[in-house]
Formats: C-alpha cells, structure tokens, sequence
C-alpha cells in the first residue's frame, strides 16, 4: 500500500528536490501540490525537468488541499508552518523543511526569525546522537537547515568527544539554490559564474543558533560559532570548513578513531581515507556527506571539512530520509547514494 | 535472481556512469571492474563519487577478469571491443560503449577510424524505428556515440516523415566530460570555465558517420550532415541545434504533429509544449531527453533542438535501458527519469 | 582637452562596460551618469566593480542632465534613443548602443519592433566593406547587436567574395549578460549553471534583420539566416558558428586566402592559424575578434566560427572605437586588445 | 625611454598574465619570452589569448637569453629564480613571481620548500607598512604569494592595531588558475565545474609561513595561522575569509576605522561601505582589492574578508606595480583599477 505524500511549496527548489526524489521512491505516491503564488500553473512549466508531472496543477495551499495525505511535506517560507501543522491533525507526518520547529531556544528563535517561537519537532538529522530514535514513529519532524546539517556532522563528533574548545570557527560555501528562486540581483547568473562572495557576515546568519544548538548539545556546555557562509559559482553544493581549538593532548590518530566510530554504522556519511578530500561534486544530487578531518600542530586547531548537497541531504533527501523512519520504511528507500559526477 | 555485471574501463567517465546507474539497479549485481592503467587501484580513489564501490580494486582488463559474468559493459578506447568480445562467448550479453560495432558501412569507418571494421550490432537506441526490436534478446549491443543520441532523436523522425531536404546542418554543445579524462591542455578547468570554443570543425568529427547513417536510414536516401560540435563550460549535457531545408509545403503544425507522434509512446522522449525550451540543465543526470520543434518561415527550414545529458542517455543510461530491453527487464528499470536540477 | 563624455543607462551592463573602458580611456573624461529606475543611487551600490566611479550618484535620464558632453553613450531600451538624440544638438556625438537606429529597412524594423522606424545612422562596425569611412566624422553612430557583430564579421567576407550561397545558418552561443541584468527566472545562476538552453527559435530574434542586411549587403543579393541563438553558462562571450553551402568550385585555400585578405589591416579582428580555435575566453573583455575557417568538402558547405566578447566588441568596445574614428583619434584608444585569460 | 622587459616562464599562467599587463604598459617594450618546455613553440599557440606577441618563439631560459633587459620577470618553478638572478647582474631589475625569496625565516623555507633558504628581498606587496620604501630604487623584488596577498591586506591592519589576538584562522577559496596549468585529473573542467573541494588541509599549504610572517611583523609577535585553501568552480578570483578573536573591548567602529584609515591612500585596495561584500568577480582581471570587516560579539571574532585577483593583484599586477615603484614610475602605470565584471 502505497503512502500517498503531498508537497506544499512545490514550485520552489526545495519542494521540486522532493519531488525528485519522491518520483523514483517505490513506496510513495504524490498527491496534492500546492504553491500560492503559482497556483493555477502546470508543474511542467515551473519544473521543467520534473517530467513525470508536468501535466499536475499546483493548487493552493490550504488545509483542504493537503488533507488526506498520509505526509504531507512543508517546504515553505518561514512562520507558515505552524498554522497548517496544526490543522492537518496528528495522525498525518508532517515534515516541515522551514525553520520554524527547528530551535529549542525561544529566545534565539526570536532574536534572528522575529516572531513567536512555535515549538520543538523531532529533528531529522538522523545521524546525531539520539536522533534517529527520536524520529520512529513521530508524526512530526523539522529538516534541519542546509548549513547546519553540513556543520553538525561535522563537528558534533569532536564536541561529544570532548576533543575541541567551545569555539568553532565554520566558513561555508554553498550553491546558489540555497537561496532559492527569488529573483535578487545578485543571484543572476551573471553575477554569480566565475566570482565568489560572502554575505550575512558577522553572525547574522539564521542558521547560527541552529549550529550553537547541535554542537552545545553534544559538547555539553555552550559553543560559540563564528559562521561566514559564500555564496560559490555553482547551483548545488555545501562545502563546510569547520575548526576549533584542539583541547590539550588531542592526538591526530584519536581525532581519526573518533570520527571512524561516530559514522562506521552511518550509510550516508564517509569519512574519506586520509589524503581525500570531500568535494561537493562528489555528493551532487545524492544523500550522501564526505567528511575528512586534521589536526594543525602548528596552529593547534582540528580542522573537519563536510561536503553535502544543500537539496538533498541538506533538505529534500533529508526529508525523505526521516520519513523512512518514522514510517518504518528502509531508511535508504528512494534516496541515491551515488553522486551524480563528474 | 540477480544478474551480475563487469565493467570494463570503470575509471573513466563513461565506466563510472555505468556503476552510477547500476548501484541503484535494482536487478543487477556488480562482479568485476577492469581498467588497464589504473589496474590495482582501488575505485574509491579514481571515482570518489562511487562510494558503494569504494574498496572495489580494478584488474587488468582480460577475459579472465570479464568472464562468468551475465553481462559485459565494454567503456574501452576505440578499437579494443573486438578482441574482447570475441572470446567472452555468444551467451554474454556484451554492451559496447565504443565505436567499434556502431556503423554499417565499413568504408565510413575505415575513413573515420583508420582501422579495419570490425562488424556491425544491433543499435542501442531504442527508440529509432526498428531499433527495440532488434535489442530484444540480443546479446551483442553497440551504444550509439553521445551526439548521434542527441541529433537522431532529433531529426529522424522529420526524415522518416519526409519532412525534409537531405542536407542537415548540427552544432552541438557538449559539457566536457564528453571529452573523457585524458589530460589535455585545453580541458583544463581553467581554460574551460567561462569559454566555449569548437572543434573538429569541418566535417571530421567522428560522430558523424553515424549521423550520416541514422538520417539516411530515415529519409531512405543520403543525408549529409555539416556538424559543428563546441566545448561549453560544464561539466555534461548535450544541446544538439539540428536544421534542414523544410521541403516545400511543410507546415508547422504538421511538423509538431509528426514529432508528438514519434515519440508518443516513449518515457524518455518528451516533446516539449510549444514556448518551452530544452536545457540540458533539466535533463542532467538521467535518461530523459528534451526536444523542441520549430518551423522558421523566413529562412525556409526545419529546427529541431534536442537536449540529453552525454553521460547518462548519451553513454550510460542507454546501455543500461538497451541491457533492460535485451534481457526482457523493464524497460527503465534503474534508470533515472528526472534530472538533477537545479 | 579631453573628451567629455555622459553615459546614460550607466546601471546595466552595458552602461558599466562603458564605464570600464572609458575608465582607462586617456582622451576621455566622465562626466554625468544617468539611468531611470536607479536615479539617485550611487554607482558603487549598483555597479561595485567601478571603483573609480563609486560615489558617483546616477541622475534621470533627462536632456539637461546629457546636455554639455561632446559625446553620449546611450544604453537605452529599444525605442527610447530617437528622442533623447532628437534634442542633443547635432554637434553632439551621439553613439546608441540599442538598435533604434541600426536598420535601413523599415519594414523590417516595424515587424521585429513593432514600433515606427526611427531612421539609419553609420554603423558602428568599422571592419565592415565603407563602414569605417562612414564614422570619421560623424556625430550619429548605431553601435550594432552583440550577435551581428560576430556573425557579420564571419560571413561578410564570403559572401563579398561570392564565395557562399545566399542561404546562412547561424547558431550562437552567448554568455547570459547579453541578456541583460532583467530579473527572470531563468537567468538565475542555479538556472544557467552548468546548463544549455536555446531560445527564440525559428527565426523570433531581434538580431536577425540585422544580419540579413549586412550579409545581404555584403552578397548584393538578400541573403537568408536561419539564427538559433543559445545561452551558455558563462557571464560574457560569443560564440558564433556560422555556414553557408559553398557556391561549387570554392576550394579552401581559396575561402582563407579571403578572410586573410579580408582581415590583413585590421587590429582587433585575428583569423587563426590552421588548427586553432577561437574561443570566447581568448577575448574575455577585450575588442578583439577571433575567426577560423573551414570547407567541408562531404557536406558542401564553409563554415566560420568566430568568437566575440559580447559586452566589449559586441557593445561597448564596438562603441568606443567607433567614437574614437568619429572624433579622430586613435582607433584602438583605450581599447584592451587582450582578453583576461585564463 | 622604453624599459626593455623579459619574461621567464611565458607559457604559464603567471607569465601570460605579465605579458597581458605589459601589452599595455605605456612604458615598457616586451623582450625576450622564454620557457624550458615550450622553448621553441610560437607564443600564439601556449597563450592564445595574447594576440600581440603571437608570433614570438619561446627561448630557453638561459642568462645569454634573459640579459641584456631592464627587467627581468620570472615565473619559474621554486628553486629555480635564485640561479638565474645570480648571474643577471645587480643593475638589472628582477623581479621573482616564484617562492624563493619571500621568507626571511630559513627554517620556514626550509620546513616548507625542503631546499636551502636563497635569501630575502624586498617584498612587493607596497600597502603593507614600510615595504612601499622598501621597493623603492630596489632592483630585486620578491612578489607574494596570492593567498599571502589577500590575507595580508585583510589582517595587517587589524593585528597592526592591536585589535586581534595571535591565532588567526583563514578559509580562502581560489580559481583554478592559482593551480597553475599543470595537467592533473582534479583539475579538469570536469572534476572542477560544479564542485568545490578543499586541499593542503591542516596546516601543509607553502603559503602559510608568508602569512605567519606578515601577520606576525604587524603584530610584534607570533601569530598561529590556521589555513584552510579551497578550490572554487572558477577560472580566478581569491575570496579570503580571515577572522580572529577580537581584544576585549574591540568596538566595531574602532575596526572599521582602522580600516579606513590603514588604506585610505591606496588606490587598488577599497574598504566597501557597510552593507557591501567582496566578490571575486568585482576584480576580475584589475589590481584592486576589495575588503570589508564585521565583528561578530556572539563570537567574538573579528572577521575580514577580502576579494583579489589570484593572477592580477595576486601576482602580475603586484609584480608590474612593484616595478613601476622600483623604476620610478607612476604605480598605477599599466594597471587596470576595474575589474572585468559581470
């Protein structure tokens, strides 16, 4: 018996890499897609590589539209999730890949998103300590931000190994889609192929708290993140280059021993073997995260740099990948491992 | 029951397209990689991407290495297949990613290739007319050449209605994984990012033998094609511009009317509606190919632009949907339909 | 003295490739900036590459604001030149970038424009057969499209030889700013990147009339062009491929023999060598002009390729060095015949 | 007086770039061009691009070839300048585009570059504090590396402060072309387009002690450089983010002033308004610098980041803005002050 999925949102990136993904899932048949501002329009014409449905027409999205769903996938601007959440009822997931019930913290939930705080959903970054339990069986769960899902893999391993000081420093690359499809100058192609830049310089980034989150929580005691993301001359990708302070005595082969463990059971996380490095072609279009890690003698840091793909396992696949569980489904169904390189 | 397959040449692009594709084949097990020059590595160095297979180590490529096998995938230089399949046995299905078996004209390919010829196989481009059938039970398998893909797809269909004078004119754009890995000056990111550039220009490409011989199958009398192929900066995908004199009387409603029904019948083949255009960008990763029709009054001539991506529907993925199709397996078993966009 | 010069639509691109180059132009001064929407802003915001021009704050395009240069880039859209040109005095040069006054063909004109036709100045392309002849001294200049300006200088010298019949098939690639910095969906960088797409197939673009005068011109007899422009994912550049069917008897010692005499004198414009190939990155900001030609014997045709920075040669540097002929300097005055490679 | 330049290691990336500044240098006529494998080959066909010297045939990098010139470029291999600047003579300028004389601490070099330390001289980088005077009259110049060139101008002013604690952490990323031209798999276009990849992690990268260097000097004590190089889907363009733990009581006005104040006389280097950030391509192809600061009190960090041209300010344009110092002439001479963008 098929699982039958309705994706709101779905004329954005977010919402179209979902439904990629749910094309060639064996157990899920897409139903409703909504887009407010598209409503009206055939899929075909927003999405034009989503083939399979481009004869769909996006509705509104209302309560009405969405009910009847065994999942329904939020892939909205932030703050809209809570209302709909609350109408679909308790019996149908509701995977919610906005920000809105990402954070514990109401107060950083206030100071970088500015409305109330919502609340807490089971968070779908199975591969944390703990998460993947937390996800079986839940009815509701909050994708992880693209970033954060990039950093806390890469760091979370040193902090609840107690082997880095409570100060990371993380800069990161992304493709452009993490910005999405508005049209802002500065996304034109034009402006963007052959030139890098950062923005949200300085901490503003809303995925900061996100990050101090998942690294306090395993480190046990509050991280600082100095976070400066890029904005890199390709569509797809994260590259994360995360360091902290070694704490005294930090061996290489330990830093090495730790990461080996904390992913040995993980199908979607690699830690490459010494002497490769992570690139973000590698993971292009897959749920799959390269890690490599190093220890700077010289500057007394360790250094773990995480390849993603922002849309999939940054967002659509780990959607999906979260839904496998709590519906009981093979965690990997429907998900490619294989990037599409070169 | 699985069937197992080796690949032979798995450290070049076209190889590792083929275990791309064939990880996530839900019928096929992987047995032997071969690569002559990297034999002894390990494919988690020379195909970083194929994590699956990363403590997979290539060997020699002999008929020792490719035998008991249910399947052969040949992605070898020019000229190598023959001696190959020769000694695999009338059982193997064997599926020739190189030239060696694609023409029918031995004197084409003799001028082309400067070698003898070696034979002529059944053509893994199912959906030329005529085509599937001859695949169905096969055990021998030429892959067609990735611009051949893109333009026959595109023109035959107008030949085959007579639709048009027997002197197309194609310049394609091919991402550079087209042009393998070899080291060469000019593939140099450097030298590629931000510039196209053409080449063989003139009539010597390679490829266009077997333009010539599938458009003059269509049209049931010689075609010339004036083929321009350029270098564009990325990574894969083919758009084919393909033109002929209209041949007079020829209206553009017909014209669509004979491309919807050509292909009406085909997953991968979308005609797209009227005021789309193909890109390769929608079609990266999979086996899906975009084509757009238009009837240019002024000049007098039939365009047809196709888009594929080189790799997968131009390489890879039309060897494995040709293997589907001569092991009596469904037809797009394994292979993606939608592309990785954005 | 210098020159003073106004730029008006300083905040698009091609305004800001003016700017550039007028930058390092040792006869020229700048002096006001204007451009509508963006009226009141200061340039650094909108054009941050123009250093030298940062605090530089745009005016309304008005008369009073033009008035008192000696010369007046206009970087308009369509339609609106004639009648800032109208009241700037005839001893104003007046060098318009859009195409208002680029046509001698009325009808043409209203047709692709569907506006009344505005008139016919000199042509802005000296290396044309009289064009240069026609500048020195003028105060009217039409600076031609990027892609005639490619196309023209690759045909124009066979069809002046008499060389190609009357029937041309163009396909350009072009980089997205010859597009402009419009606000569409599908200029985006994650729409571009790394994908291929046509449009404005079938003979729509606004380019076409121009190159059917100039080849036409050149041949004495109307010359068709079947033009399939395309966009590539880069920022600048064109690449232009061009054919004809080669009237019977041409050799191809013949056909280089007419380009090398066509280009012996000409500074910016390079026919290669045997065997090289123009690329777009070879004239990345630069005035320059790289051609190669070629017979193909099997399919009877000659074709050029020529390669073109679509903001310099093809806009702004064609503007300027058509100013520097019509005012009498030196006609490669600040004019980088070097293009940025790699 | 023309001065008399030549250029060692003119088929590279380095070279070419000298030879497109020097094309247009108002003061200098091109000599001899050599380079050991290509010596021999027309320049025409190495560096197509360089239309001017075209038809120059490269030498062997021999003193007899070198001598005889006012100045002398080199951009060879590390190891190879200190030979070659023996015997040119103290009255001849040379100026080294390579490693060898850059570090004044030998135990570096040596650690670093595993050969005996050459010597030091004067460091063509004229923004940091004392080297301008340095430069001037000298006729030995060692220009910097390009990372070294844009962390520097990010760090010097704040470490020169005080503002900064000693342990500085760097995440820069580079086009290609900082890899030079050298034919290796992970610098295909292939592998390069669409993907981002880090190397050189923890600590290993030769540029390192050069920043430690600068860094340390500004701050009158040693400062620990963590840096991090990553490879950019990009043909050029250095994009540096560089942070540090402020010094308590560090305000952000007092940064920004420092800022404002350090590079207020320098016309290639710009501290972009608040708001504004460095993009690589704002500099394509110039001399200049963009830089902008943020402090981050979450964090407590201070954070620059700066933008250069890898091969213009990064290297040629420093080593042609160093010679115009040394020789006396106006700094800027020959120099583009604006980048090349979109």
């Amino acid at each position: 018996m098929a699982v039958r999925a309705a994706v709101a949102g779905a004329s954005g990136y977010a919402g179209g890499e979902i439904l990629r993904l749910l094309a060639s899932h064996p157990e899920v048949e897409v139903g409703a897609l909504t887009g407010n501002s598209n409503a009206g329009s055939r899929l075909g014409v927003l999405q034009p590589h989503l083939t399979p449905f481009a004869d769909r027409v996006l509705e509104e999205t209302t309560v009405a539209a969405l009910a009847g769903h065994d999942v329904v996938f939020l892939a909205l601007p932030h703050g809209q999730s809570a209302a709909v959440a609350r109408e679909l009822g308790e019996g149908v997931l509701v995977v919610d890949c906005g920000a809105d019930f990402r954070l514990s913290d109401a107060q950083a939930w206030q100071r970088f998103y500015g409305t109330p705080h919502a609340g807490t959903w089971p968070y779908g970054l199975p591969e944390l300590p703990g998460a993947r339990a937390a996800l079986v069986g839940s009815r509701r769960i909050a994708v992880p931000g693209c970033y954060p899902t990039a950093v806390s893999l890469a760091l979370v391993p040193a902090y609840a190994a107690g082997l880095a000081e409570p100060e990371a420093v993380v800069v990161a690359a992304t493709g452009t889609s993490g910005a999405g499809k508005a049209l802002k100058p500065h996304l034109l192609g034009s402006e963007v192929m052959g030139s890098m830049s950062p923005y949200g310089v300085g901490g503003g980034h809303r995925h900061t708290p996100e990050m101090v989150q998942n690294l306090s929580a395993a480190a046990g005691e509050r991280v600082s993140v100095s976070f400066t993301p890029t904005l890199a001359p390709m569509s797809r990708g994260i590259l994360a280059t995360c360091s902290a302070r070694a704490r005294p005595g930090t061996g290489a082969e330990e830093l090495r021993a730790v990461y080996e463990k904390a992913y040995q059971d993980e199908q979607f996380v690699t830690l490459l073997p010494e002497g490769a490095w992570p690139a973000t072609g590698h993971v292009h279009g897959s749920n799959s995260v390269q890690l490599q890690v190093a220890l700077d003698a010289d500057a007394g840091r360790l250094i773990v740099v995480g390849a993603v793909d922002n849309l999939t396992k940054g967002t659509a696949g780990g959607a999906v990948q979260s839904m496998n569980i709590a519906l009981g489904l093979p965690e990997a169904l429907g998900l490619p491992a294989v990037g599409t390189a070169p």
